[in-house]
């Protein structure tokens, strides 16, 4: 019997264990076609929380009573099909569980001697081709302008502010604490950072770090931070939309400033996006971010929590802004 | 002595007759490289109001105390410019006055024999162009699919919702009038129109309206209408935002329910714009709407005061929406 974490009920506001329970479960034979795997490392992403309602969104709800599931960097330990054999590892989208059998087929091979096995489920995962294809296909950063980005200490945050510099952009990060915010200062060598939680006048303080105002803002938050990097976008500002984590565990509509007013007078685009659409492309993003980490131009960090059983909490603990970098759960 | 209105006072929410006044002004005698005009059509825009406020804009606010400029054709009485004679009908932004003295050079001649005279400030002029490229650049109609308009009997939407037609798409007009309505339905041969004033429930009439959801929103108005409009929205579907007309009076910083999240879930497009972004392509578009003109493809009508004096009133009236396409006032 093996261990698998479910959706006990969904969450309203902010998520609690209570939301998840562990069952212990069968794992059945393997049979032609499929491999058995063994749980390595998992991704724990805000995303995940959309999941969770029942409302309508570009991906289907989890069902209540059935396992969570999430990025899953898993290492093969019996194997019927040809292309996977015992001892590899392989990346998918797979259940919160110890040990599982599934198809062979769809399962993305990855190589630890390329990177760092972590390293698929951020700066080379979802993540990082996150931030490459938002900020470069949508945002069109040009030499000189200023790129704002909100969760800046975030796993795709921080790989947007970097890919931001290589651009040659000034960046401009906002993030809760100033651990993180030393961290994009020293390590990633950001231009400003401003911590939201802290600034006594954060118009001020955006106004202070973007002398130049803002073409470029990247949104993994939303809510308030937002209203007030708006308030100073440039004219032909672009605004990507790549997460709303300050919205997820909202119980009613939220509601704010119009935004509409602002984009018409700096002729300014919004765009929301899924990293997903950009599935014809992703081969490019990985050649092109594995380039960089091997070029020493990315660098890349993660928060590790330790143990199976540490999965829900490790995914409560996004909501408290806890993680620097991917947060990822360590199975084994 | 000749006859001036000037910006009075700034409107505090909805302009009223008080927030102008007509002088009396000498007009100068014409210098070399100059014309004297006599004012024949002005044009009256929403856009107006926004220079009527000191808030920072795309375009620099009036003066208290200085004449209202805005699209007039006029015919040209006295000319001391090689490129102009007497009896030209010329267009420009000018000031609100019935005779003026002005270099000749930047003034656009215009062709009572190519099109009517208040063309030029309609469905040929910038209503028309801000239809062509906000439709066609930003919000990219294809073929079937579905454009919803607002402010449908404007100078801009009703240029929008025949031009969508053009294209193929369904297309839906919002306005807040039967007569208004019917126009749009039986003359520009719109699919659906909704009277949001006496509609008793919106999203209900929009899921009616648009059966494959909305893929193009084309908005001249904002506030609750929007709202209700971008629950709608399918994905990839582009917002553009062109005029905000329910906003512009406001007294206070409009609130609404915030829309990053539905950009994101959909990954929707938002872009804000002003037709003088396009005036390398001007010629182009003017081109195109002469050509459907003149083919019959797209229809035109205006809402016509009569005499200088109106101008204050005629402007006011955009904000009652009782205009049925373009609102221009004839002076002569």
């Amino acid at each position: 019997m093996k261990k698998q974490i479910v959706l006990k009920s969904r969450p309203v506001g902010k998520p609690t264990a209570d939301n998840f329970e562990t069952r212990l479960i069968e794992i059945p034979t393997v049979a032609e076609g499929e491999v058995r795997l063994v749980a390595h490392t998992f991704s724990v992403d805000p995303y995940l929380r959309g999941r969770m309602s029942d409302a309508k969104s570009y991906i289907a709800p989890f069902q209540v009573g059935e396992a969570i599931v999430s990025g899953l960097v898993a290492k093969v330990v019996e194997s019927k099909a040809a292309n996977l054999k015992v001892g590899d590892f392989v990346m998918e989208r797979l259940p919160w569980q110890e040990e599982m059998v599934v198809p062979a087929k769809g399962l993305q091979v990855v190589d630890e001697k390329i990177a760092p096995l972590s390293y698929y489920l951020g700066i080379l995962g979802m993540p990082g081709l996150t931030a490459y294809f938002g900020l470069l296909d949508i945002g069109k950063p040009q030499k000189g302008e200023t790129v704002v980005v909100s969760g800046a200490a975030g796993a795709v945050g921080m790989v947007v502010g970097q890919i931001a510099k290589i651009q040659g952009c000034r960046v401009v990060g906002i993030a809760g604490d100033d651990a993180k915010n030393e961290y994009l200062m020293k390590e990633l060598h950001f231009d400003a950072v401003i911590n939201y939680k802290t600034v006594k006048n954060l118009d001020k303080a955006l106004d202070t770090a973007c002398p130049s105002g803002v073409d470029v803002y990247f949104d993994n938050v939303g809510g308030e931070i937002s209203d007030a990097v708006i308030a100073q976008i440039n004219k032909g500002a672009r605004i990507i939309i790549c997460g709303q984590i300050s919205l997820y565990n909202a119980t009613s509509m939220p509601v704010g400033p119009r935004i509409q007013p602002s984009l018409l007078k700096r002729s300014a685009m919004m765009q929301g996006f899924i990293v997903s659409n950009y599935v014809h492309r992703f081969p490019e993003g990985f050649k092109v971010l594995a380039g960089w980490v091997s070029g020493g131009l990315l660098k890349y960090t993660n928060t590790a929590y330790k143990g199976f059983d540490q999965l829900p909490e490790a995914f409560i603990a996004l909501f408290e802004g806890k993680n620097l970098g991917k947060l990822i759960v360590e199975v084994s």
